[in-house]
């Protein structure tokens, strides 16, 4: 039973901090209104990420990943790269065909167009036929203009000021 | 016992959509590594908030809220609402200084200083007076210029297209 009466196409883009961890705090408030939420990662995985030890207690809550986790430099992209983006977008198309998620969350998703791994169309695609009662939610700097062009919520996410410039480290439990 | 060697100063703000959600996503990702938050919420209050469901069975994550959870139009603004916002400072001062909590949110605590609710000059010194260990999260529009250059992290939320614009309503389970 679809529990939104219109879903909206949300975008989180930039090269600002914020874009998953909004995603995660999205998928954390719908939770509360008993929303089934999916949730899947493109490029990341196979690394431990604080959200992956709570994620499992948050009811309705489904996260796969579909990536190794590392910087993809590649050009063109490794085949084993490739494939398990496709893999995820192929998941993603069920997923949101099926109708029985309220919302799903392509995490990362922009990245994995804009390194090639993924086709924009496919994508576009996919944001054109979703049923109309499932909330897309599409992360990553360097979203598509398309996408932009249809999405419904778009946030760019700008980098004002970032100590990691200035060569701090990436903390566990704060940045990942 | 602090777990974080050194904790720093992020900024939220920008007109855009994901400041709160960053928020919560980045309590989540704490609280799956074991750290302790405490997030306190200016202005909301008084209402209920999808969060507000589910914040509960997060272990280590406490929430409170010093609010009415209405628009705060009123210049000066009521003293109901001021007496509110101070008792929030009050308190996340204690929190802060007691170094207990690794993250401390203050949730659209930009907004109370904006509005003159609480003063900026005890906002600052609240800043730069804070344990070394102790994260500090300030969200909310129209951060003051001084606490951005006083911040290590500031990201913008740019509001790119927005549907309220034409005219959706909020949605329970989405935007509360």
């Amino acid at each position: 039973m679809p529990k939104l009466e219109k879903g909206l196409v949300q975008v989180y883009t930039g090269n600002g901090k914020g874009k998953t961890s909004a995603a995660f705090g999205l998928a954390l408030r719908a939770t509360g209104r008993g929303l089934k939420v999916f949730m899947i990662q493109f490029i990341k995985g196979g690394f431990d990420y604080g959200e992956l030890h709570i994620i499992d207690r948050l009811p309705n809550v489904t996260l796969k990943a579909f990536g190794r986790g590392k910087f993809i430099t590649a050009k063109p992209p490794e085949k084993k790269d490739v494939d398990l983006a496709n893999e995820g977008l192929q998941l993603a198309k069920d997923i949101i065909e099926s109708g029985e998620y309220d919302i799903v969350i392509l995490d990362e998703i922009n990245v994995a167009v804009d390194l090639k791994l993924v086709d924009l169309g496919e994508v576009l695609d996919l944001v054109r036929n979703k049923p109309s009662h499932v909330e897309l939610v599409l992360t990553g700097r360097n979203a598509p203009e398309q996408l932009i062009q249809i999405a419904d919520l778009v946030t760019e996410m700008k980098e004002v000021k970032h100590p990691f410039n200035k060569g701090y480290q990436s903390r566990k439990g704060i940045e990942y």
